[in-house]
């Protein structure tokens, strides 16, 4: 199906897939259907006991190679507001460190009870090893340059929530930065071309190998009826008339390896700052996926201005996995009478 | 009013802070109003099962940018028996140590769904930064050498449960060791001249420095009714006849900046020991905010001495922190109809 | 009375234990009542929901020492599966490390609520002075080189589970690798013995010391019913004709103290490879307490056979830790009513 074509398709569309490693094979049907979850989950986040039951009993592992408690702590926040117990593990304050092989590592977690593992891996395609060793659901919470669904998810809602009708269709969307090792521009090139959004990559051109290839192949219409795909070093072109400009984040790694001269000279070039996001529309919206490098690659004032959505983006965050757990725990256990009355009540209280 | 003639005023009082950083702005009635409620949330610790409902699906965070497991341990157990969600932020275990700043990280934790901040920090002042950004309820746990406020009601509330009528007016209250540099201290000075009490303040004069211009200030009769403060060097002076004798922990690093000669010399002059303890009233009770350096500025048989009530304050500390939890929750709910009934079933559950 | 001899007495058998640190002072039919309760626990385990309120309201500490994530998820998971709350402190991330006594941190805990203490340490008969000054109970999650009495457990019910009638009697089980060093072996000494099993400790000379006089006054008879308990270096006697084969883990350190001359002629000499395992009976199992060294204690074509239950032992352990939590929680408020009731309830849970 194509995705500029399709409008919503309704409560047809089920839940088929056992992990979410990257979007790449979620259709569009299926994006919709996170979203329309993701509604009814900030539904529960707007109450005063903002907890169900949906995922009672239930056991989700987090499982952290990277230290980053932002995501963890929006990724357990979720799981415990849908009643989950959860158990953390990060490298950081575990045995995990020591040469013990991710293989027996996971098996160890699900021989302990772990039903759902989010995992966040320095490594890209860690989590499909992960998935072909592990019996229950993997989610992946960003893994080496590759993906990070939920990120890229939670980036749609939030421009759907600003873009008038929720339609992303024919919209500009700009995302500035370093595109070559950002598992967060990866994961958005599936769901906003899929959205059929006008997507413009943009950074210097060291920080952009490899783009070039890939927007040509998507552009030339190999997937008919998606949004265009377009590569630019010109920061002008890319934010002119834009309805979403992103900024990402910069390393400082990044200039060891001589891809960058400075971070000075990036902020002069690229720097989301003010006469650069006067070139997008009045109404545009500035995103970026925290932590922020302030004064490098965004400005404090346009941070912090009224375009910014940048904690909507947090809080969209938690309601975004919680409706990705309550989908793959979901999914997994239909057969199973026992959940099938947790689903159903969750169900309810979602729907209410 | 003044502390020394306001008793008790009962149930008439209400709750009316959103934060709680300092004693410095809380009201004798006030004061008396969470010890009340610490009473109430001791009781339900007597139970076989030590948990209410009240918090129910209320989010905790604890921010910790100093180590205190015996601390932060104390505010997670207070607000499970509540029957909270919490969150524990800590710098020795995440990437908030990189770099990013208080704000952007405050501002994140709000966005995930922090409703309560429960925060440590070695800056002075840091809380009320934390105050100005965050819109829920700031709970200062500890702030540079600032204030200690949650120390300084589990000591008051362990103080009235062994001074005679739980009444400290006119009642000799001697806090010996590095006054300086402590919070523990310097909140102390608040709820203690509030409640009447004889205050004495004792250390080496290097560690006084700044103390009597306070205490003169005070004793002048600035805030009539209130105790009277003291500050001395004479240690014999500040224990003679007390009814309470508080040591404080003396700091290795103190002596780096030569404030402090050598602990052996300190405690040769100030540790408290049988020989001086031996000057205060003969059912006088001796507290330490824990951790102890036991040998230096307490005697270990002074400390696990009938005297000492040292685990009563730790355990105090648990109810104290639940009272301070469900006044803050409590107060700034008020108008959720949703919330009050959970506000009123605490209140049921406690008066049982 | 005598393991040998004593069948199991059915449910005349009390729970009498206030703690458990190592299984030299508990009877076969207590380890019979474990076994049975653990087997209740697998019950709650295979349902959809793992959960039930039998320790509802109770508090677990885990108070760790030395890193082992595995151990305290199994402790955690298994003190949440029965409803507990859990306060986790380890010495990596907490202040416990700046030179507090193990005497004044147990206190501190107690004071703060702790019920169940659940310890592990690096030194040998730590958790007996816990137990000493600790109201509660304690639990010990292995110690130095003296008990881990969980793993033994597990180890236990692992091969009841896989010998036919799950009666150990006279069944030969090897347990090759660093005797010297291994609280595992020496808790499963115990408890191998009073199962009636025919035990050989088999490894290095060096990592043998001490082993052959405690064998020989056993094997003397001192205890008469109980199985036999053999020493040796030799693997392939070891090994022959066994029903279980259990490795342990070698330690790199090893090597500096002069006790083994490389990895590599441990490997050539004792690893459990196909060739060794095959001289065990046809339907042998293969155990090791990970983690593994797959390719020096154990040949990873050996850890991933079907004759290995090792992942088997990771789950058991949640188990056995339940039953654990669950036994020693009930017996020590046995004269309350009030906890009687969440007692029976979880009777009648774990009965359906």
């Amino acid at each position: 199906m194509t995705a500029a074509a399709a409008p919503t398709t309704g409560s047809s569309v089920a839940w088929n897939h056992r992990h979410l490693i990257d979007l790449d094979v979620v259709t569009w049907p299926e994006i919709e259907l996170i979203m329309r979850t993701t509604e009814q989950m900030k539904g529960i986040l707007a109450r005063p006991i903002r907890k169900v039951p949906a995922l009672n009993g239930r056991r989700v592992t987090t499982l952290f190679y990277e230290a980053s408690t932002r995501t963890r702590v929006s990724f357990e926040t979720a799981a415990r507001n849908l009643s989950a117990d959860v158990v953390s593990v990060s490298t950081a304050t575990s045995s995990v460190t020591k040469g013990e092989s991710l293989v027996d590592t996971i098996r160890t977690l699900e021989a302990l009870g772990a039903e759902i593992l989010v995992m966040r891996h320095s490594v890209s395609g860690a989590p499909y090893l992960a998935a072909e060793i592990f019996s229950g659901h993997v989610l992946n919470g960003g893994d080496g340059w590759h993906a990070h669904p939920t990120q890229a998810l939670l980036d749609l809602f939030t421009m759907r929530e600003h873009v008038p009708g929720g339609d992303l269709r024919g919209r500009k969307v700009a995302i500035v930065g370093d595109i070559l090792h950002s598992r967060v521009a990866r994961s958005n090139i599936w769901s906003l071309t899929a959205a059929g959004a006008d997507l413009w990559l943009c950074g210097p051109a060291t920080l952009l190998r490899g783009m070039d290839r890939w927007a040509g192949a998507w552009a030339g219409g190999a997937i008919p009826g998606h949004g265009r795909f377009n590569v630019t070093s010109d920061i002008n072109a890319a934010v002119k008339d834009a309805d979403v400009v992103m900024g990402l984040r910069i390393q400082r790694e990044r200039m060891q390896g001589g891809l960058l001269p400075s971070l000075r000279e990036y902020a002069a070039m690229y720097q989301l700052n003010a006469e650069r996001v006067s070139l997008a529309k009045p109404d545009a919206i500035v995103m970026h996926p925290v932590p922020m490098n302030e004064g490098v690659e965004i400005a404090p004032d346009i941070a912090t201005s009224g375009r910014s959505v940048i904690l909507d983006q947090v809080s969209n965050g938690v309601a975004v996995r919680m409706a990705l757990l309550y989908l793959l725990a979901g999914a997994h256990e239909a057969a199973q009478p026992g959940h099938e009355g947790a689903h159903e009540a969750a169900h309810a209280e979602a729907a209410r």
